[in-house]
């Protein structure tokens, strides 16, 4: 299955596309950041975008869309911009007939790294590690919307069992990593 | 020139289409209320009123799309949403190359009743008289809309002359009211 991730936002938002096959085998399609100017105004900015996704839609025809759900209580200076091409995404996706998923930011980092709470650094390590890559992917948002895609391929995987909330995603974090080595 | 007022919203999306020929010439074209169900997941909510919002567009053909801008700071749990559609609303106007301008609450009321802090009693009022209307149209997100789209007509009119910051907005609706009395 191919999916697409993405971290929105107005100014850039990160485009990260996996292969997944199989439980642990996911490898990377594409990865980008699509921006657009602060000078514009918000209509063509959002136009600009739109046009970026779809063109990478169009190229990498995946199957399902990864999107980070995105909270009022977050920095109030971006949310808006981050909340109205989220629903971009949304119509891109319904109009196409992708199966859109909605991940918080806690659920992405808990399952590429075991830790809910990681910093930006951990999850683009762990991003480079599970797909083989010899460097973080740059910018952040594009490491993040790859995380975001990964999550997805592990979801149902990366769900509580046994005794610690966070014991599924520590036992994905290890198989991953395993895996990574195994390809190098 | 026709112009689309949107209210927007992820459960009821105020649509409101006003002709404005001259300076204090307005009518009514059309307005209705797109909803979507809350039980529905949001992607599927906002295809549906994507596809309402164009089945209006694609029928009435404005040249312009006036629309509510959105605030973190507004009622939290329904500003998401309200953003998501305005994204959507943007996008849509971008594809048919139709301008959008937004304005605030306080700027629409401020446009239809002189006064920024007004109710939705008192704006609903005004836009009836405005339009000629025998009732004010139902339900408040509708009437919201027809005021969006009346204050863009109205646009640069409305600029603060004069002494007080609402003269000219006062002057508007004295002119509006006479011109409403003459149509009946």
């Amino acid at each position: 299955m191919r999916i697409l991730g993405v971290d929105p936002g107005l100014t850039r938002c990160g485009l990260g596309i996996v292969d997944a096959a199989g439980a642990r085998r996911v490898s990377l399609v594409h990865v980008s950041a699509a921006t657009s100017p602060s000078t514009a105004d918000t209509p063509a900015r959002i136009g600009r975008l739109a046009d970026a996704i779809e063109r990478v839609l169009d190229e990498h025809r995946p199957d399902a869309i990864a999107l980070e759900r995105v909270f009022a209580q977050a920095n109030v200076s971006t949310v808006m911009g981050t909340a109205q091409i989220s629903g971009v995404v949304m119509l891109l996706a319904q109009r196409r007939g992708l199966p859109v998923t909605l991940y918080t930011p806690s659920e992405v980092k808990a399952a590429v790294t075991g830790e809910g709470r990681a910093g930006k650094a951990q999850v683009g390590y762990m991003v480079a590690k599970v797909l083989g890559l010899t460097e973080v992917p740059k910018p952040a948002d594009a490491a993040d919307a790859l995380a975001i895609a990964i999550a997805h391929a592990w979801r149902g995987a990366a769900a509580p069992v046994g005794t610690g909330g966070t014991t599924a995603a520590q036992r994905l974090w290890a198989e991953a990593e395993q895996a990574a080595k195994r390809r190098r």
